[in-house]
């Protein structure tokens, strides 16, 4: 799909780029210093940086059994002249990343991503019309086919996220869970059809959801977390804002924590446009 | 500057770009579903990814002052099914941004900045030949004048980092914090006059060291701290890798945390050259 707006702003890009170009080759042949003044303001091009990260705090949603997120202040203004806190949570806590390690023990670490698998491409699946029906949806194959006709092909390097609308519930952990009188949660999430598909048959370097969980609510096998994270890739849960931005054309920069040995831990999600 | 090695580069951008631009009318004029496999894999240009960020872990130097950073397991593959930890330490450890609530009451906190002021383009200040001589040295007015001789004025929305070499320190905390007799701490850090020729004359988000602390060790009065936060620009300390960097080109990501009220806390810090 190629909006108005797109191609005005491609060919902007490429009139900017052409006057470096011209600029740059008059500046070999002369090697003279107003060349440098030519340099580009941003070394990458972006109209706008959209916030995919949920604010992180002590009445954060949790997978239950998680104890609370704790914030302590330990260096105040009044005694110390400064302000600090301590903090205290779990790694799967808030907007988080989930590192092969988590369900693999022979999996790399938080620390160990190559930090070049840490940016792509993203792409958002959208069934939020669905969740809306049905909080125990999944994201199917037949999803990324749907995706793929309209997007083309999943890109090389990319981050799947689903985008099931569950984001407006964060301020609400009971509407957020979700749980039924028995206790079983639900709420949307990947079908390891699809996450297989992903494996094997695309190049992709994460999924996400905006839920709890990459699997789904009532899921007794957490099948995908099983077979997505032992494959070498990683997921990221609770993901915000996806309504901020296109299902196609993004790229995401996951600020992954780098503790040693952790199964995952809070990120920082910033989307490209 | 312009090596061959950039202008070779800028070259083939422009040429996929110019193709992409031929793809995009056409498309745009015929409507055609072959357009959408025309999409860039890549959203945006770049040729690496830098990881600017130490490890942290449980011998991580702090300064002095702070406790440790804890990991602790509380999920296990043998109990559990899985593996996860818990987290507990200060803000400031290890690679982390100072918010201006750090040390202005006043100042946005670190779930407050907003997203387009975490992503600029990087500017790298070597002082690592005097920093070998004399580990109190400061960047001073004339460093950065220097520097924008070589590469031109600092970009608008830059970062400007220090480089003093003591990043290759970080696993001897007596090296890294370098205290003498007395308990004075000796390492190199900003001195405030450039740091308000930045605020005064220039256009930057925000500033970083290598060290612990955009003072330099010896300070006693914490002059950076306490003029650069309330000015609403931020600091990172603890930078790794500076030396992988080119001083002019790069743009940083700042993968900073966003838990509420927080006045900084461990980042990712990604450079895509």
């Amino acid at each position: 799909m190629c909006l108005p707006e797109t191609l005005a702003s491609a060919q902007s890009t490429i009139s900017r780029r052409d006057l470096f170009k011209a600029t740059a080759v008059a500046a070999v042949a002369a090697a003279a210093p107003s060349a440098i003044e030519a340099a580009p303001e941003r070394a990458l091009r972006y109209r706008s940086v959209i916030d995919l990260t949920h604010v992180l705090g002590t009445q954060t949603p949790l997978f239950p059994g998680y104890n609370q997120v704790q914030i302590s202040v330990n260096r105040s203004y009044q005694q110390d002249g400064y302000y600090a806190n301590q903090l205290n949570f779990n790694e799967h806590s808030g907007t988080h990343i989930d590192s092969p390690r988590h369900f693999d023990p022979d999996g790399v670490s938080v620390d160990q991503i190559p930090p070049s698998r840490l940016i792509g491409p993203l792409a958002v699946i959208d069934v939020r019309e669905r969740a809306g029906r049905d909080p125990d949806t999944l994201v199917t194959p037949d999803d990324l086919r749907a995706w793929e006709r309209r997007y083309g092909r999943i890109p090389n390097g990319a981050v799947v996220i689903m985008n099931s609308g569950w984001a407006t519930r964060i301020n609400n952990a009971q509407a957020f869970l979700n749980a039924d009188s028995g206790g079983t949660l639900h709420f949307p999430g990947w079908s390891k059809a699809a996450t297989d598909l992903l494996i094997n048959e695309r190049n992709v370097i994460g999924i996400g959801v905006d839920t709890l969980s990459l699997d789904f609510g009532a899921s007794t096998d957490f099948a995908v977390h099983y077979s997505w994270l032992p494959s070498g890739r990683w997921g990221l849960e609770n993901v915000a804002n996806l309504a901020d931005v296109p299902p196609h054309g993004a790229t995401l920069m996951v600020g992954a924590p780098k503790h040693y040995g952790g199964s995952g831990g809070p990120v920082r999600l910033l989307a490209l446009i």
